[in-house]
């Protein structure tokens, strides 16, 4: 009679037995460092590039191809590609879009590929490509994208873009705000100093993030330009519950992997 | 009579004029972003480098030769220097002592030098020394250390070791302690999100440091090897007034330089 396990006694001893570890990449000059192509890892460019991303595939674009060079970009204008290309905010001058959510709206993106370059949040995705799996994260798709990682079930990285290798304070939020989430769930853990700073910092600013969000180096940079419209989209949680991820050289939805 | 220009007034103007900065550095894979030669850099080792540099030299130690690599300390070894010598929080069988602050004893090294090579923090004393000035810091002549930083009167770099390029809490919540006092000065200011992090991280932290301290990956590290006897003593403040700088290729007290 000793061999009759019930099933929840197998999966609580799995679970408890062997976590899933839980860490935060300030910049992507660490990533090295933590570099594992076992693992799930998040891109997380809250100023703007991960929230525009997630917002043309709400609006539903078909592929998105990020490029790392603007020279890249440009070959792909002249085949015909629409294009979205940006260096420390501002448009380039061939590019069709810069990289504000608000100007992939449906009636322009919808069914149509992109070509993608910014500062800092496509070099990431391609940085970490050899991963598992790369998926894009923002707070647009917040609550969707922790189900999804639940279910991939495996080490997860968050992998902010900070600013030119520098950490920065809203992609380090975002990464709080999420390892919260996931760490809630018995079957993650984390030993990593980054996801401790991440969470504390995010439980202090949640309460009034528009108003902690000031502080952020980033947040003045955009306010410069008059790029500062899109703050508190980006801040909006949970409008939309697709997920983008990357398949070969392309963004897709999760559900076309 | 306009040429007569009160003293005070062209004091003013300079320092509203031309603001110090203050920048933390997370771990030493960011410095070649950071990299200010005119600045001066305050190393941030508190568990537990910096804190036994400190304490070596508040016990009368005449210098201290930091080296990278245990090759160039076991050279120093054979030629009769007193070495203390580390990786991971172990010490290593040529040497006379690891990294524990409680190594220095007066009775052992005053008006000796000391050869120190450890996981982290001498390599950031060398990645640092083409800086106008190279200081150590910690909890333990924390005022001493500000206090000198403004007669300095430079653009500030708080490097700290982290753990393998990694971020770590304890060395990120002395740069939020160091960088809040020096910013109480209107000579300083910041656009830097890591000094922000640091700040509200030392704020959240400051007034139960220990318990805080829980949560840090090093302390675990050091509690596994039977090494956290000497958590609290490195979170001790202004236990001594000595500010060891580096001169050439040693670490002698400021006022030797």
């Amino acid at each position: 009679m000793f061999l009759f396990v019930p099933q929840y006694r197998i999966a609580r001893t799995f679970m408890t037995g062997n976590k899933r570890k839980v860490e935060v990449c300030f910049t992507p000059a660490l990533y090295p460092d933590f570099r594992n192509d076992e693992a799930v890892v998040v891109i997380v460019d809250i100023l703007r590039a991960t929230s525009a991303i997630v917002t043309a595939f709400m609006n539903g674009v078909n592929r998105i191809i990020p490029v790392a060079t603007l020279e890249e970009a440009l070959v792909y204008k002249q085949k015909g590609y629409l294009v979205a290309a940006e260096r420390d905010g501002i448009v380039r001058d061939f590019a069709d879009f810069g990289n504000s959510p608000y100007n992939f709206k449906r009636e322009i993106i919808e069914g149509k590929d992109l070509v993608y370059s910014t500062t800092n949040g496509t070099y990431c995705i391609m940085l970490a490509k050899n991963s598992y799996r790369v998926l894009i994260g923002s707070y647009l798709n917040l609550d969707s994208l922790v189900n999804y990682i639940m279910q991939e079930d495996r080490d997860l990285i968050l992998l902010c873009a900070g600013w030119k290798n520098k950490f920065n304070l809203e992609d380090s939020l975002f990464a709080g705000a999420l390892a919260e989430l996931v760490l809630q769930h018995d079957r993650y853990t984390t030993h990593c100093d980054s996801v401790h700073a991440s969470v504390d910092l995010w439980k202090l600013a949640r309460n009034d993030l528009m108003n902690y969000i000031e502080k952020a180096a980033q947040r003045h940079r955009l306010k410069k330009n008059n790029l500062d419209d899109v703050i508190g989209y980006c801040h909006t949680r949970n409008m939309t519950a697709v997920i983008p991820a990357l398949k070969s050289n392309y963004l897709t939805l999760v559900e076309h992997l």
